[in-house]
């Protein structure tokens, strides 16, 4: 069985950003207005936050329903992980997301500050000094045969797809201009020399890109 | 958990129709080619009786996948079943689908002339000659907190919407014209005072179709 890098409801603005600028604890996405940028995902059925019954079933709702379909592994930038940058002052930072963390997998951060594993409920981060190739293998072994999701930021899929690791790529592209910021891309046509891609717009305003290798 | 009744994968023609005229053992949709309305399918990755590797892995194959995604059972049309009418000759007949049928959860079969249950690999046919309310309870007591598959024909799914048992559809509208058959729908407008639409162009040239209830 075929074990997938797949990045998986990655959303960029639509000139191609994954953040903002200034990035800081108050403004994980930076100037990027997280809210605005992810409302796609927010408003189907199948996303993890709803916290009221309802939510459309419908083309975005497929793609919220399949982040977590098949991963066994966690890939993610420093960056996501939080707003710290170069060596760690305390250890007291576990990460944005609460005691119930959305991964419920192994999470390997790439970093050049590694730190001692931890663990938050059904999530473990491990922290990774390495290139992406050992740390996929990493992410690979602890997957234990599923799927390993490449979580970005954008700078972490730009180094994973420089390194030609990347097997699929489903990125959401929001109706929002951020002019500055992380770049994913300058034009989704950067990879097509690699890669198949679907274009789907769905109702929502979002258009959907699929890709997949050659 | 709520338990839903899915149509999924359910492919009609441009105008309408699940099949052609004339079902019979050698022609399982009648005058229409099964090969052309399903090749959307049969290109993806995730097809399941894919025979070589390879195939796409863009927006149809979301839909593939998405066939037993969640599935404990499946209810059908005898007409799905075989092409037998009326009383049984013989019991000889298990269906279409050889000794590994697709299902893989227990089968229930709408029909007026019951017989007794079997099991083939993982599927288990059962036989009811009930309303589809009844049927539905059988159903989804046998698939144990999953949803249930409303697996067709297409009268078999306009019986279901006519007692407004179901509560989401995934159409693909195929771009091949059948003059006559059996028919889903005239238009899916027909649905959207109870139903949600998200209508959704494939590249393949299929278009999807996604209903959930208001």
């Amino acid at each position: 069985m075929e074990q997938l890098l797949r990045v998986q409801n990655f959303t960029v603005s639509s000139d191609g950003f994954g953040a903002g600028e200034g990035q800081s604890l108050e403004r994980p996405f930076g100037h990027a207005n997280p809210a605005e940028l992810m409302s796609w995902a927010g408003a189907t059925a199948s996303w993890p936050n709803r916290t009221e019954p309802g939510g459309s079933r419908g083309l975005d709702d497929y793609f919220t329903r399949d982040f977590a379909r098949n991963i066994g592994a966690e890939i993610m930038g420093r960056n996501k992980f939080g707003p710290q940058r170069g060596p760690w002052q305390d250890l007291e930072w576990q990460g944005w997301w609460g005691a119930e963390p959305p991964f419920h997998t192994p999470v390997f951060v790439m970093t050049h500050h590694p730190r001692p594993s931890f663990t938050l409920s059904d999530t473990t981060f491990h922290f990774v000094d390495a290139d992406p190739a050992t740390a996929l293998g990493q992410a690979r072994e602890a997957a234990q045969g599923k799927d390993v999701r490449l979580g970005g930021g954008a700078t972490t899929i730009r180094e994973f797809l420089d390194a030609d690791l990347v097997d699929t790529l489903h990125v959401a592209v929001s109706p929002v201009t951020l002019g500055s910021g992380v770049r994913l891309w300058e034009s989704p046509d950067e990879l097509l020399d690699r890669f198949h891609l679907d274009v789907v717009p769905s109702p929502s305003g979002v258009t959907h890109h699929l890709f997949w290798r050659r």
